[in-house]
């Protein structure tokens, strides 16, 4: 693969570039690489972002000041606002890419009219305010139904995009003429797009993974080696398909990049901040302490508990979840949790 | 997980050990950590290496010369030969563990009888001189009965049986008496072992995963990241599901640790000798030159010859298997071959 150059301004005059409004609410890492995505393709992208501060600092040096450095942008392709309103007013397609536990903060400022636009959401995680997935939260306190929503799915590490790297994305959404639209905003040389219906499926596997991520992470800390964690990512795969023929029962085959390869792409993958936060844990630190080391939200953290719950309601079987949920938020010891987990494995 | 001293002298004493005969053939990576899982439950473990150097190498040091050196022996343990009838006329259990390339110079020596042993195949890779899997070439060839086969798949790298890190072996047999029999003589503290009575789809999927890998280390030396490699995988996964099901239709999941366990270490790993080769053709070696650098046999080189002709009469749509075939045997780039594959993964 031809290697590019890091540093993308996103203008290449050859290509004819989309009217389309469409605008990113986040200033993290997967929001910056969103935008990077977007620009590839749309005339101006708008992007609100947390405070003055990060709009600033974007606005003098072309990039975002914390996350994701390394995408560069051309200041011109850019609508920065810290403002939600302004941004929903503006465009047509959203694109919700906050941490799960800020998106409620974020949303509940909205007050513009937003019934016919398509809110996509990039958040892989459980809005601690509901107890719930972003696509029910989204449908139940704003009203926003089914068909204006779609979901961002696939293994697709934010560094990598800021690379150029090739990367597959999976849109889920349920209207055809969306789908085709999202495919055609995100595509580019370095980002292919698939379309699938399954957006609760989409949305509960990017939850579910991050939870074996952090699993994974912890088997790694406690010194088990890449034997055991072929066979803990094998098993992980098959309790997410058992948890979400229970949830949502769809025409779906987990082994999909959507599906499978989110989970590996997290499960093996240095980059992955809830791995890290795993092996943190499996190595001696307290949980509190863990997270306290990070400078990033470990989705999987609060995901594990909601996950957990649902799963007893359902009385399925998932010995990582239990495992992981049980050193997470029980205080139980990680060596003995894992070492009665290795019997429950195959 | 507690670590052991790498140095297992395999005789703890409290431990009554099995009184079964059994032996293994070969004396590469696999073959010596075979030896050593079994040396920790029988009494006796009988050994056939290639020669009297690598024989004499092994009772003068107790370990292997060449491969698996950190594997260390109780020569009590151990009752050496470099004659296949020594070994088979001595044994009620057979495993064998050579490069499959050298599997019928072996065995064509066999003269003793062996109408009532069992036959282990640790083999993954295609026998040249058949062109087929050594389940058929043991039953057309020696007339050994599925009956009196077994086959050892799981993912477990070599290196990690050293170390004693846990690993997870599924032994798959018809019979299951015979299961049983396996199990307990391959079970230990640092081995799981399941059982499966998927004899072929379990050695297909071993050798399949090889071919694979070689497509990984490809992509990986042509500079394509973690992203890509996830969808790769999961792409490479349901591969298999389609081979393995035109070859041996059987209930099964391929999802389980023997088929994608075995696939992700085999993918994701820096030991294995496939992606190895792989990633030096992505880097530019030439096969030829590739292979010539390595010291060990590579099986998803011969394999995939013999695979994707198996595919092609059987109109199977592989194309990973295709891409890696055309680098390997038709001399296309791998730059242009692996850009076309990107097009057709999702």
């Amino acid at each position: 693969m031809a290697k590019k150059k890091i540093i993308s301004e996103s203008s290449n005059p050859k290509k004819n570039k989309k009217d389309i409004s469409v605008g990113v609410v986040g200033s993290g890492s997967f929001a910056t690489a969103i935008v990077k995505m977007l620009v590839e393709n749309c005339k101006v992208v708008h992007w609100c972002v947390r405070n003055e501060f990060v709009k600033g600092a974007i606005e003098l040096r072309g990039h975002n000041p914390t996350y994701l450095t390394a995408a560069h942008f051309n200041l011109k392709s850019l609508k920065l606002t810290t403002d939600i309103n302004d941004l929903v007013a503006a465009c047509d397609v959203i694109v919700l890419a906050t941490p799960s536990i800020y998106l409620s903060d974020t949303l509940d400022k909205m007050t513009c009219d937003y019934s016919d636009k398509i809110f996509i959401s990039a958040i892989k995680g459980i809005i601690p305010k509901v107890n719930d997935v972003v696509a029910h939260y989204l449908r139940d306190e704003f009203k926003i139904g089914f068909r204006n929503q779609a979901v961002i799915a696939g293994p697709c590490h934010a560094e990598e995009v800021a690379m150029e790297r090739l990367s597959y994305l999976t849109i889920a959404t349920v209207e055809d003429e969306t789908a085709e639209k999202l495919e055609g905003i995100f595509s580019s040389d370095f980002i292919k797009v698939h379309t699938s219906k399954d957006i609760l499926g989409n949305e509960y596997s990017a939850i579910l993974k991050n939870i074996f991520a952090i699993g994974a992470g912890i088997a790694s800390g406690l010194g088990y080696g890449d034997n055991f964690t072929a066979v803990f990512v094998s098993n992980a795969i098959r309790e997410m398909e058992t948890f979400l023929e229970a949830i949502y029962e769809a025409p779906r085959d987990v082994n999909e990049s959507a599906y499978l390869g989110d989970l590996l792409v997290t499960a093996y993958s240095l980059f992955s901040r809830n791995r890290n936060l795993g092996n943190l844990i499996g190595k001696g630190y307290t949980v509190k302490s863990a997270i306290q080391s990070m400078n990033m939200v470990a989705e999987g953290y609060y995901a594990a508990d909601s996950i957990y719950k649902t799963a007893k309601q359902k009385n399925l079987k998932l010995p990582i979840i239990d495992t992981v949920y049980a050193i997470l938020y029980e205080g139980k010891n990680a060596e003995k949790q894992f070492k009665k987990l290795t019997a429950k494995l195959n």
